[in-house]
C-alpha cells in the first residue's frame, strides 16, 4: 500500500487557483460599501419615476453591433464566441447596446417616453492593466423617446440629487452643461463646418477638439498654436497645428474664452449700476471658479450668471442656425432647473466641457468633483470627472429604422466609490461579529444557545467553529474578523453562572498605548452573570 | 438624389432586437421584488456573521475544474472560449466552483472559518426550455473550513430565520435534516455497501437511492418490488429492481419506514404511562406530518419526536460504523438547534431526504414549503423544496492538495420568488409615479416645478416628456405607468392660481362599476390651490 502511494502519477497537475488576469473579486465591506451607494442612487431614480431594467449579461454579436461576425473570431474588444445553433454571443460591453434592443423589441409594451435605470456588470476584452479590469460596474439612466430638453434638464438635476444622497456635499460637485449644437455653431462660424457638406474639414475639426479640450494644461497661447502652425512643447517636440487663419482662431478663441468675457461683462456692467444690483453682479462673476467651494451662491447670482455666459454664445454663434438653436436649448435647461431651485451652485451651463462629445447629437454633461486630493506624486488636484452623459440619436433606429430621440448619464462607479472613500464617507458595515469562544467542545450547545441570544436582539455574532483546542487561534481569529467583543465561558465560569466579555477594541488600544496609566480605571474584560448576557454586550458596544 | 436614395442597397439587413434564445430581462418590479427578497435574506446571513463575497463572472475552465479544455471547443455545459493568451475562459456555472477557488487562492488572508454568502447569476450552457432559462439567480451560503456540525446546524438555523424574513410564514415550512452517513450505513447492513471495497454494489445502491426516493409517488409496495426483482407501472411498462433478497429489502424498508416506527412507538409508549407524560409523547407521534401546518408544536414535543427517529434509526444502523457516526451526527444537530429554540416545527430530523445525497459526505437539509398550491392542471399539492444543501469536503482539495471541510446551502431564488408570489407576499414597489400632465408646451418650468416640488417631499412623481399635443396620450401613458393620480393645470387653472388632482385609481374603479350611484360622492377629480399640491396629492395617496 505505501508503495501505491509512493508511485502514484505525479503528472496529475493541480489547477492553478487563480482569479483570471484583468478580473477581481471583491469582498465583504468592498459589496457592501458598494451596494449600498447603488441602493441611494437607485432610491432618487426610483423617487424621479425611473425603472429598474435588468437585462441578460449575454446578447448576440449582432444586437450589440458594433462587433459583426464577418471574421471568425468576431470578439474584438467583447468576450464572445458561438452558439450551437451558430447564433455568435457576447458579454455586454456597456449597458447602453442593451437598452437600445430593448427599446426596439419591447416598443409596444414600454410607455413611451420610457425612463430606465440599470446597475450591473460589463465585460470588455481589453488589455489588462494597473486599475483597468476586463469587468467592472457601470450605473445608467436614460430617458428614451423624448425630444425635449426637459429630459436633459431632468436627468442633471437627477444627477445632483444622487451626488448628494450618497454623500458628496452641496459645493463639492458641479455638473457642468454644454450643447453639442453651439459647439458645432461655432465651428461652422470659424469656416470649419460646412452644413451643407457635413465631412469637409473633419480632420481640422479633430485637431480643433483636441486643442479645445487642452485648455487646462496649455493655456490659451498653447490652444491658440494649435490652432494655427503647431506648437513646440517643453521636450521640443513639435505638434502641427489645424492650420487656420488668425480670423478663424479668434472665433474659437471667442468660444474658449467665453467663461472669462462672460466674467468681465458682469464686472463692467456692475460699475454703471446702483449697488444693490452691483453687488448679485459681482457675486456671480467672481465666483465662477468650479474648483471652489460654490455652495453659498443664491438661485439669484446663477441666474445672472447663466444669462450672461449664454448672452456671449449668442454673439459668437452668430448667424449659424445650429447654433443658435443650441444656445436656445441651453437656455430651456436653465431655466428649467432654476425652476426647481437648481442654480449653477449645483448645475451650471458652461461651454468648457467638450469630451466625449463625438458621440453626442444634442446637450451634454459631466458631473465634476471639485474637492482636491493628492495625486500619486503628492500633487493637489481637484477630483475630476465621475459622471457624464448626453443626448444621442439613433439608438433605435439600427433596429426599427425609426428614429428615436434619448438622454441618458452613466455614473463611474468605482469613481465615485473612490470620491466617497477620499471624503471618508464610504457606507458599508464594516463591523465585525461578536464571537463567542469555545472553551469546552461538549457545551456546544450552550455556545450556540448565547449566539442564537445575540442575532435574536439584532446582534451580528458568531460561535468560533474551528478546532478550539487553540484558544489563542481563537483570539487570532476574532481579531481577523475585526471583532468587538468576545465572549468566553469556561467551566468555572459556567458553574458561577456567568460570562467574561472580552472588549477587543480597548485591548487594542491599550496595546498600542505607551502608558497603561490612562487606562488602568477602564478594564477591557467584564464578568457579568449569564443572564446579562445582551445586556452587557449591548453596553460594551455603546448601543 | 431622389434616385440615390431609392437606390440604395437593400442588403443591408437590421439587427434583430431580440434576447438571446434561453435568457431574458426583467423589468422594474421584477427587478425590486428580487432584490427586495435578496435584501432581506443579506440581513440575516450579516448577523450570523456571514461576509458577502462577489467573485467575477468569468473563471478559468481549469479552475472550474468540471470541463476540462482537452477538446477544442471545452463548452459542454458552460459557455467557454479561448482567450488571446490561450487560456480557456468560461461564465461560472454555479456559485460553490468560484467559492472553492477564492478559499484555496486567499487561504493566507481569509479567516479560518470562513463564513460567506453570494447572490448573483450564473450560466448554464443548456437547451432552452419552458422555465429553464440560461442565465438565472443564485443565492449561497457556505463555512468553509470547520468539520463542526455546529456549522450545519447554523445553516439550517439561518435558513430558517431567512425563510421567515422574506416572508414565509412558521409552518408554512419545515427543513428536514439527514446524514448521508446514516444511508450508508443502514446500506452497509442490508449488504449493498462493502466499507473495504467501495466500488462494489454501485449499481444496486443506485437502483436502491432512486426506489427509496419514489416513496411518496410509488407507496411501500413499489418500493419494495424495486428493490426487489422489478415492478410493472400501470402501462405495463417494467422496472428492473435492484435483486435484493427478502431480508435485504427489509433492511432497506425498515429505513423508509422510519418515521411510522417512530410514530407507532410513541403511540404505544403513551399508553403505559401516566396522562401528564402521554399527552405530549401523543401530540409529538400524530403532529408527525410535514404537509400539515405544524406551528403549534413546542419544543418539548419536537425534542420527544427526534430522539424517538433517532433511536429508530440507531436500531437500523446496528453495528456500522459510520452508520452509528450518522446518528451521532444528527443527534448533536437536534441537540444545538434546540439550544437555540429551534424545534421540529422549523428544522426536522427526517431520514427521507434522498435528493442530492451523491454530492454530499455528511449532514443533508432541505426546505421544504409545506403549504398547497394548485399545479398546472389544478390539482392541489404542496409547494415543495426551495433550498437545499449539505457537507462537502474536496472543495479547495483540488487545487491545494489539503482537504477542507464544507458545508452550505442554496436557495432557489426563483422558486422562492414564486412561493412569494403564491403566497401574496412579494415585496417591491410597484407603485407608479404621479404624472403631472402637459398642458401648455411653454409652461414646462411650471410643470418641471410642481414636480421639483413632489419629489422634494419624497414622492415618485414625473412629468410627462412625450409630445402634449394629444391630451389623450398623456393620460394612456400615465395608466401604462400605473400612476395613482395625474396633476392638470391648463391657462385657466394658472390663470386662477390651481391645480386639478385626478385620482386615476378611483377614476379606473368608476369605470368598471355598473352602477355610478355608489361613487357620486367621491369625486375623482378635484380643484386645489396651487400651493397645497404636496398636500393634496398625499391625502389622495393616502398617506
Amino acid at each position: 500500500m505505501a508503495n501505491d502511494k509512493t508511485t502514484a502519477p505525479k503528472s496529475v497537475r493541480r489547477p492553478r487557483a487563480e482569479t483570471p488576469k484583468g478580473f477581481r473579486d471583491y469582498f465583504g465591506a468592498e459589496v457592501t460599501a458598494r451596494k449600498a451607494m447603488l441602493d441611494k442612487i437607485a432610491e432618487v431614480y426610483h423617487r424621479y419615476g425611473f425603472d429598474p431594467l435588468e437585462t441578460s449579461a449575454v446578447e448576440t454579436v449582432e444586437a450589440l453591433g458594433k462587433f459583426l461576425p464577418d471574421v471568425d473570431r468576431p470578439n474584438e474588444g467583447v468576450f464572445g464566441w458561438q452558439d450551437e445553433d451558430a447564433d455568435w454571443l457576447a458579454l455586454r460591453y456597456d449597458l447602453t447596446a442593451p437598452l437600445a434592443r430593448v427599446a426596439a423589441q419591447y416598443r409596444n409594451d414600454l410607455p413611451s417616453p420610457y425612463r430606465r435605470f440599470a446597475m450591473g456588470p460589463v465585460w470588455r476584452n481589453e488589455k489588462p492593466g494597473p486599475g483597468r479590469f476586463r469587468q467592472f460596474y457601470q450605473c445608467d439612466a436614460d430617458t428614451v423617446g423624448s425630444a425635449s430638453v426637459a429630459a436633459d434638464a431632468e436627468i442633471c438635476a437627477m444627477l445632483s440629487d444622487a451626488l448628494e444622497a450618497v454623500g458628496i456635499e452641496r459645493g463639492d460637485y458641479v455638473i457642468k452643461v454644454n450643447n453639442r449644437k453651439v459647439l458645432n455653431g461655432v465651428m461652422e462660424m470659424a469656416g470649419v463646418l460646412d452644413p451643407s457638406d457635413p465631412e469637409r474639414f473633419a480632420a481640422e475639426r479633430g485637431v480643433v477638439l483636441r486643442a479645445i479640450d487642452k485648455i487646462d494644461r496649455l493655456g490659451e497661447e498653447g490652444v491658440r498654436a494649435l490652432l494655427g502652425e503647431g506648437r513646440k512643447d517643453e521636450s521640443g517636440d513639435f505638434t502641427k497645428g489645424a492650420g487656420l487663419s488668425v480670423a478663424q482662431q479668434s472665433v474659437l478663441m471667442g468660444f474658449v474664452q467665453v467663461n472669462e468675457t462672460a466674467k468681465k461683462q458682469l464686472i463692467r456692467m456692475s460699475k454703471s449700476v446702483p449697488e444693490e444690483v452691483a453687488s448679485p453682479l459681482r457675486v456671480a462673476a467672481y465666483d465662477n471658479n468650479t474648483h471652489i467651494s460654490a455652495f453659498w451662491r443664491s438661485i439669484e447670482t446663477s441666474k445672472i450668471w447663466n444669462r450672461q455666459v449664454l448672452s456671449v454664445l449668442v454673439d459668437i454663434v452668430g448667424h449659424s442656425k445650429i447654433g443658435a438653436e443650441g444656445v436656445a436649448e441651453l437656455a430651456d435647461i436653465a431655466s428649467l432647473l432654476e425652476a426647481q431651485g437648481y442654480g449653477p451652485e449645483r448645475i451650471l451651463i458652461d461651454p468648457s466641457v467638450v469630451r466625449g462629445l463625438g458621440y453626442y447629437t444634442g446637450p451634454v454633461y459631466e458631473a465634476e468633483l471639485t474637492f482636491e486630493i493628492l495625486d500619486e506624486k503628492g500633487r493637489k488636484r481637484s477630483f475630476g470627472s465621475v459622471a457624464g452623459g448626453g443626448r444621442y440619436d439613433d439608438l433605435v433606429k439600427r433596429f426599427t429604422g425609426q428614429a428615436v430621440p434619448a438622454t441618458g448619464v452613466s455614473i463611474g462607479v468605482d469613481r465615485l466609490l473612490a470620491a466617497l472613500a477620499a471624503k471618508g464617507r464610504l457606507a458599508g458595515d464594516t463591523a465585525g461579529p461578536v464571537v463567542v469562544t469555545v472553551m469546552d467542545r461538549d457545551r456546544m450547545a450552550d455556545y450556540m444557545g448565547m449566539v442564537g441570544e445575540l442575532r435574536s436582539a439584532g446582534i451580528r455574532a458568531e460561535v468560533y467553529l474551528g478546532n478550539p483546542k487553540n484558544f489563542g487561534n481563537q483570539l487570532k481569529y476574532a481579531d481577523k474578523r475585526q471583532s468587538p467583543i468576545a465572549i468566553i465561558q469556561g467551566g468555572n465560569e459556567a458553574e458561577k453562572g456567568v460570562v467574561i466579555l472580552k472588549d477587543l477594541i480597548l485591548g487594542a488600544k491599550i496595546a498600542q498605548s505607551a502608558t497603561l496609566e490612562e487606562w488602568k480605571d477602564q478594564p477591557a474584560q467584564v464578568e457579568v452573570p449569564r443572564g446579562d448576557l445582551v445586556a452587557a454586550v449591548r453596553k460594551m458596544l455603546g448601543e
